[in-house]
């Protein structure tokens, strides 16, 4: 355990000494390391796969789930992908080119200045494109970046990260500035996530279990992202052919991520006439309906739900059904379950919509539209390093502004105060 | 523990319960709500006092040291005080009146809407003027608030909040939106930082080790404020006047406070001609020096500085010296022992003011003035909760806009994600 607390310390001291080197690089020099990432990446493919063939051999070898396998697998076009995204970015505005400026009676001239947050650690599963991905988005807004990622992935990680390092240094910035913790022991993460002093932000990206315990056990600041258990309320003043194509679409188009519906909430005035044609429109994907008592009256299909259902992120083919009373009924439930991410109403009925919108306490509350449309990408941010469900300093998606702070300049002529 | 767990858990329920009656409250409502709990703290100050006065009793009895004695003692010049800042909250803009509105090609129109935190708790010491400050601050920017003061206050804190609560009502707002956690064991604070989904936020203002304790254990997302070992460097190509009127302003105007200096950088090239000078000019505070070998071989006055003294913030009239060999060790040095709160160069060379602007991590940096503007007043904010050393959500003095989040209000047609 100490050898493994001291290694992870000795990269992040390297990391924070590092840091000013791409902190004051100027936007220009970072995104040429972006390009040079790129286009290191696309050159050291073969070796990128042998390490990435290593991985998938092991995670055969020790059992790990198949649905982990195809995370894990990286091919030419998935490593082309990956390096789009990062030339993609230098499209991007510099995110630390943003001040204010004033004065006060007493003399001072104050600069609010907005500038990286120094030293971000990210700890995630086995998905090797987050660890380019995550990299980029921290080079480009001028940050060092820790990098702990799952265990299955540590051979791709390790080949990954070699190569934006070499890139990195090429363009005249230390590349300490990316930090792969190379430990794979659960107490690297459980270390990394002491770091106080040495790490600004900790953002964990994964499933609950990973984010629960980077919440609960961090000393350094953490920002919490991901968990979904998102709703939409078909009200009795909706219209139910825009009902029908929202609900699907939340429900089923991806149910893998965090911004799909779990919950159906439904006016017992349009029940009987939504929940079975919901049923018809959703066979293909062969849902699978979990219904309050007056849900399983209406279709008899749907098995009953428990009260863990409510609370239940499925991520999968499931949908739980509560027939309600009303709007207030609705946000009652939702403020109740909900984990605060992404909720929907649909209604014609404005006053309905404006009381839903102003009391549901969640990132993105949505009318007449589908909940799926939560994402960096979706709101125009131009990249995502995570979806944050927490108040405190970023509040859903988050984009490259997430991953800056400010700074205050001041100065005077001898100025003290009285 | 259980029973005082119990107790916290059901008093933020209820103040999450009550907070959408103020969150929901338009700026005037606050406003009211403000003026009235101002005159209501004026109308009940016998009583508000008499609590005080069995506090101060309690004190007296159980030892309590007569340094925190003044702090805990009310008078009706310091209720008048607290119900002038309470009036002045009502002349600041509405924290919550901002929001910035696009449409996206998918068909969805975003709102990106300033809103409250929602349910913010503050641990504080012993000073009953914070119960009275944070809980309007609060209420100006639309959030609940759970308030858990020192135990030697207690009687006071009922007193207040008791008041406070009663003008509440009177306004139409929810009075549970302002919960005061009385139970004065240790157990309260630490059942009120793991209530996680039902605080927001949790702002500790206080101490050292509070604010520490508060960090190491929240599973709640916490503001880390306070800790400030400033320092002031004096350059080669400082302008010794100007320096020594900001090292004595920086030191000796108010030593308790986090934003005065506890460490002095001097140049080589300077140090023979400044320490004696700043000696001299704070005789009258009697200042203790402490410094490195080259300062105590030009101040004889001065005792051998240890490493410790490097760390530590003395809150008190001793100032760390050590002479350095120019900017960059400067801040090597700062970014080593400093606490990334207010950090000073003294200098005409703009270059050097540049680089120490730059590379010196911390909340605010000053060139030619004294660390002591680190403050919601003095930056023009109109009121503060607290000076953030962290660098997320919120950095340096913390305004009403620090105890707002934002929230994204979507509506389509019917739109579903391609």
């Amino acid at each position: 355990m100490n050898e493994i607390f001291d290694g992870v310390r000795a990269l992040c001291v390297a990391a924070r000494e590092a840091a000013p080197s791409v902190a004051l690089a100027d936007h220009a020099t970072r995104n040429r390391a972006l390009c040079a990432m790129a286009d290191a990446l696309e050159r050291a493919s073969a070796a990128i796969l042998d390490a990435n063939a290593r991985d998938l051999e092991n995670a055969a070898a020790n059992g790990v789930p198949a649905v982990m396998h195809d995370r894990l697998r990286l091919t030419d076009a998935r490593i082309a992908d990956i390096a789009a995204a990062m030339r993609a970015l230098v499209q991007l505005p510099d995110p630390t080119d943003r001040r204010e400026v004033w004065q006060r009676p007493s003399g001072i001239t104050i600069t609010r200045q907005q500038v990286p947050l120094g030293v971000v650690a990210i700890i995630y599963e086995a998905r090797p494109n987050v660890t380019a991905d995550a990299a980029a988005l921290c080079i480009k807004s001028g940050n060092a970046v820790i990098l702990r990622g799952g265990k299955e992935a540590i051979e791709t990680n390790r080949a990954i990260v070699g190569v934006m390092q070499g890139a990195l240094a090429a363009c005249g910035i230390d590349p300490r500035v990316i930090g792969l913790v190379t430990a794979t022991a659960r107490e690297s993460a459980t270390a990394l996530m002491q770091m106080r002093g040495l790490v600004d932000a900790l953002i964990p990206r994964g499933g609950k279990g990973l984010i629960q315990n980077c919440v609960e056990n961090a000393k350094v600041p953490v920002i919490e992202t991901g968990a979904g258990n998102c709703h939409v309320y078909v009200d009795a003043a909706a219209d139910l052919e825009k009902a029908l194509a929202v609900t699907v679409n939340a429900k089923c188009q991806r149910p893998s991520v965090c911004n799909a519906a779990e919950t159906l909430l439904v006016h017992r005035a349009v029940a009987a006439d939504f929940l079975p044609r919901l049923y018809d429109a959703t066979r293909e994907w062969e849902l699978e309906f979990r219904g309050c008592p007056a849900t399983c009256a209406i279709l008899p299909e749907a098995i009953p739900a428990t009260e863990d259902d409510y609370a239940t992120e499925y991520n999968d083919y499931i949908l739980t059904v509560k027939v309600v009373d009303g709007v207030d009924e609705a946000i009652a439930h939702i403020n109740r379950y909900g984990t605060r991410h992404s909720e929907a109403i649909l209604t014609e009925d404005a006053a309905a919509a404006t009381a839903f919108q102003a009391r549901v306490d969640a990132a993105a509350v949505y009318h007449n539209a589908s909940t799926r449309f939560t994402d960096g990408g979706e709101f125009g941010f131009g990249a995502e390093i995570g979806i944050s469900t927490q108040k405190l300093h970023a509040r859903g998606p988050m984009g490259l502004d997430a991953l800056t702070t400010v700074k205050y300049l001041v100065t005077g002529d001898g100025t003290v105060r009285k």
